[in-house]
């Protein structure tokens, strides 16, 4: 049975890692709340340290660390965007990252890590191969295994994104995010049950890679057995830290399919001018797919993160 | 014999469109100073209303119209942002304005000035057409043409964005802007002449329309023969009313090739994370070019537009 963190420590966790986060800005578009019928206020986590929120939970999971935890290192498996976080929230704290990731990984995000400080480890494309690499890594060094979204220290520290959007914008109906391995959803929904007083959590969610949406239907953790979704981010797996949070605490899933995130994509990108991942969109996809039962609500809609390939984009001719 | 603005002039055309315009924010990148080896301020202008600068100086313009005239409209001949800037100011000064446009033109770009309440007269693709049917208009209308550039209230107002980033760093060492019909050079080389201590302007143009260049270099203004660029908004001829203004204010012009320009634009999206047109990053291209002579400088660069077609972009792989 796990334990649902409280107020407190949420507050903690804020508190704790302000001075190596940004307080990334929301910003408005008159044209896209007249498009929903609604007042939207998008967190924008792509100006966020390393391109994503991801930053919040690696550096919450260090600093929980003890000195003698911190002087071994920490490691991950991760070919994402939780491998640069690690890595550079490692390296802003003076603590050593060995990463894992498939021998395949593009360049650009081998070249990011090391960047940011990492150590790289290659491992060959399969998840077996990675979690026993991890663990190889874990022996060897004594390094601490930190999960990129089952873990609790990094599901309060991704909750902060929700609080400072709070901050701003106190009295919000709604805040949608995308859900992948339930992290984001898990700390938003904790941080607007505890700091917002009637805002109610949504998640997005791509039809290709649908297990949290199966998963609050049966009441177990489900599996994705495919996920070929343009949403890169959210193709991994719900987990049993974040699952009972997500039970209790967010109102609903809502399905998107791979047109309808390309178009949310494509409006944020034309109307706020902002460069947004797939993952981003599909949450603002998901509240353009059921916009008539959310008209002239405020809503907050979390941005989670901007490094895309640029030479790899969906758009096509109209 | 052009009479250069005043001070006066300056000021009071931000006071007088202040509350018609956004002020637009300023950012910044540790990675891209460490690239150049100066500390970069990006005036952001792809978030200004209706996506680009050019509202200022539209704005400015109606504004310095007499009652009478305001009444009987405004015209212009354009396919780009200053379509939709003069259409939008004259909706929100409850100005009627004709919006002359090829019939080529391309629909989203029609149908934009329609949102904004303009009504589109369309003509043949020619420059001649262009102007002998804005000529019509303005017989037929009574109405008053306002040229995107060549026009000192237009030029005054697109100094103001100058001005905000000047609020905001006062002791910049350099601006780069980008060169196109002369407008937004010409007001920032004014802002920056009147508002700062000793802050230099420079220009960034492309080589396949480097008229800007050329008349600098022989004192006369100069045509371009053709515009091969990517940069669709600088394809446009410098005027009398800018060119004595940067003739005396304006410290260099620096041409760039299609790649340079490209580059900038990529090196912008991905780690600005903002979508800013190509013309939008031919001055950051001036810069990166012969960044060894900006060295530990200060340096502001103005973010023209982000009104850019996602189907058409020109990133490929690396």
């Amino acid at each position: 049975m796990i334990k649902i963190p409280e107020k407190a420590e949420l507050l903690n966790t804020h508190t704790r890692i302000k001075s190596f986060i940004h307080n990334t800005p929301v910003i408005s578009s008159t044209l896209i709340n007249n498009i929903v019928g609604a007042n939207l206020y998008f967190k924008c986590e792509n100006f966020q340290k390393m391109g994503a929120f991801k930053i919040r939970g690696a550096t919450n999971a260090i600093m929980q660390l003890s000195e003698n935890q911190q002087q071994r290192g920490v490691v991950t498996h991760s070919s994402g965007n939780f491998a640069q976080a690690l890595a550079l929230a490692a390296q802003s704290l003076g603590v050593k990252s060995f990463i894992v990731m498939p021998h395949t990984a593009p360049k650009v995000k081998k070249d990011a890590v090391i960047g940011y400080g990492g150590t790289i480890i290659e491992c060959e494309p399969t998840l077996e191969a990675r979690e026993n690499t991890a663990k190889k890594v874990e022996k060897k060094e004594g390094a601490t295994f930190i999960h990129p979204s089952n873990n609790m220290h990094v599901i309060l520290g991704q909750g902060t994104a929700c609080s400072e959007l709070l901050e701003e914008q106190p009295d919000l109906d709604y805040i949608f995010t995308p859900v992948g391995g339930g992290g984001l959803i898990g700390g938003t929904a904790l941080s607007a049950h505890y700091l917002a007083d009637h805002c109610k959590v949504v998640g997005g969610e791509p039809f290709e890679a649908d297990d949290a949406y199966r998963s609050l239907q049966s009441g177990v953790i489900e599996s994705n057995l495919s996920t070929n979704t343009i949403a890169d981010g959210l193709k991994t797996q719900l987990g049993d830290q974040n699952f009972p949070i997500i039970q209790q605490y967010v109102e609903k899933i809502i399905r998107v399919t791979e047109l309808e995130i390309v178009d949310a994509m494509r409006l944020i990108w034309e109307r706020l001018k902002i460069v947004a991942e797939p993952s981003s969109a599909v949450a603002f996809a998901a509240l353009l797919k059921e916009k008539s039962a959310y008209q002239n609500k405020k809503i907050g809609i979390i941005i989670s993160g901007g490094n895309v390939d640029l030479s790899k984009l969906p758009f096509t001719s109209l």
